[in-house]
């Protein structure tokens, strides 16, 4: 096993693993300059829910290293800055909550010791939630199985190894996994670029499908299971995720083969009753007329480019958390 | 409307629409130059099997008209370099093998004249073909709808006006045309390339989305009915097409509403009885890990392509051919 990190921190600095330019180029950003922290932040050289809040809470202690003078005015503007890199990120806010309460009873002697400490600590947390999912998603295989899936969800959107990939790849080394299909992932592609890539490093065989083949893989290659993240999920079950999740799970129901989602606990959203109350965020033109910047159709053509869809719950048969796996019908609390 | 022609004959020379440049370059070829259509086929700036047997059949009388002396070897020549174009392609020997007769039954003083004759009877009746297709079609639209489509089926892959999309034309020409949404068709973007192009020429509303947002499509912006070309059908009705074709059945059977084919007879194949005797050709990894020219992963990880998929009998609500609507259970005879 050679599993890799989004984010590390090394001899006092935080080292980015630049997904921009993989799986072509694997490039290492090491700095302890919070200005370039959140530009790593909004050029998605770091991306993914759980990996953004981490490297937001290591760019807030590494902000206080060589800090010589202590006042409340430099704390808020470190909050400030790291909040406007990616606003609309859940996690981002729960990561910098937590290190401004910490700066806030810290004084000038022990401040940096303490905010690296709770960075730390923020970042064992995803790793622990990370591998409890991997752990509690062991059961949904009754032998060792062929599986299909979708997006990116592994040690590249998380501070560990991640949440569906988590799953897949404890399962892999409890000898559960013969293969997996992953879908490349239209428009960003971060299935045949970084699912692919993970699953490189770590050496799970795996062949990479355009989205379309979904079905015909799954009829053909014999698969056992799927199994997404999400992004949202209601009180009910029904659960928002990547483009083509929803095409997936029809698939899965029309073929009679279970259809997993895992995400930690936090993803599900109490406030929401089900999936009509999810917004879905709708995309721009170009990422379906152009690709790394190379036009591949008129970039005047419309397009529709929802970012998510939204899966019913009936169509969900089960959803792998950090703590146990729930099953339809859902019931959170 | 503005209906664009893969092919034309114009002042004794062959026009070919050049489509591999499509849509950003619009680039047309006007040869008599045997070996400069062979290429034409080879290269796929001309394709389609419809298209293709169409361009063999100019190419082969062209090669006739500065022709002083005439034998049966020059004939022979002819021919088998036309064959070796895009050997597969059935309409391709439709076509020569026509040919081919005319000009055995020629003489030096008229050949070229039967050849020039014979060829425009070809692409006629393609013509005609298509027209029908698309009156036949008619009847599945019960309003104005919104339709979607996968793939090419249109003027650029046949000698008229298409398949599947003669009927969407068909239908926008008679009011009965909301919107037609456009899977992009990976991996090589018939869909978002081709399609977009001869559905603004002809100037009806449509939208391109990634293939794995169909399902989306389908829930939220209320779609009548899917409508996709068949490349062979067999004699249950089982009709393999376009890889994604299947998913799209499937999620149409889902959201309970139609899915149609549309085919000349000519490609109902009465020697396979099921789709379980038709072979699925599958495709290199380059056309997954790159896009025109350009790697987007890396080219060595492994894919899985297959170039079309199978949709069972069961899944199809009708197939519009020139003679007539069929609907299941399906017998052609």
């Amino acid at each position: 096993m050679n599993e890799i990190s989004a984010l590390n921190l090394l001899d006092e600095k935080l080292q980015i693993l630049n997904q921009t330019k993989l799986p072509l180029v694997e490039e290492y950003i090491l700095t302890d300059d919070l200005e370039r922290i959140c530009e790593s932040i909004e050029k998605l050289e770091v991306r993914g829910a759980p990996a953004i809040g981490i490297a937001a809470a290591y760019g807030f202690a590494l902000s206080f290293k060589l800090k010589s003078e202590l006042n409340d005015n430099f704390i808020m503007q470190v909050y400030s800055r790291l909040a406007k890199t990616r606003p609309t990120a859940k996690n981002l806010f729960f990561a910098i909550d937590r290190m401004l309460k910490v700066a806030k009873k810290s004084n000038q002697s022990n401040i940096y010791h303490n905010l690296i400490e709770e960075a730390i600590k923020i970042h064992k947390e995803d790793i622990e939630m990370c591998n409890k999912m991997g752990e509690n998603g062991i059961e949904i295989f009754k032998k060792k199985s062929i599986v299909l899936t979708h997006c990116n969800t592994g040690s590249l959107a998380t501070g560990g190894s991640g949440t569906a990939l988590s799953v897949i790849k404890t399962a892999f080394y409890n000898n559960l996994i013969e293969m997996v299909f992953v879908d490349e992932t239209r428009p960003l592609l971060q299935g045949s670029r970084l699912t692919a890539f993970e699953l490189e490093k770590v050496g799970i065989p795996f062949k990479i499908i355009v989205d379309s083949a979904a079905s015909h893989t799954i009829l053909t290659q014999n698969v056992d299971l799927v199994i997404t993240g999400a992004d949202r999920i209601a009180s009910n079950g029904d659960s928002a995720n990547k483009i083509g999740t929803y095409n997936l799970a029809i698939s899965c129901n029309y073929h009679k083969i279970p259809f997993y989602i895992a995400a930690p606990s936090s993803t599900i959203d109490s406030q929401i009753k089900n999936g009509k109350g999810i917004i879905i965020e709708e995309r721009s033109n170009s990422e379906i007329t152009s690709l790394n910047g190379n036009e591949i159709t008129k970039s005047k053509y419309n397009t529709f480019s929802p970012a998510f869809d939204v899966t019913p719950n009936s169509l969900i048969s089960g959803i792998i958390t950090e703590k146990q796996v729930f099953r339809f019908p859902y019931k959170f609390v």
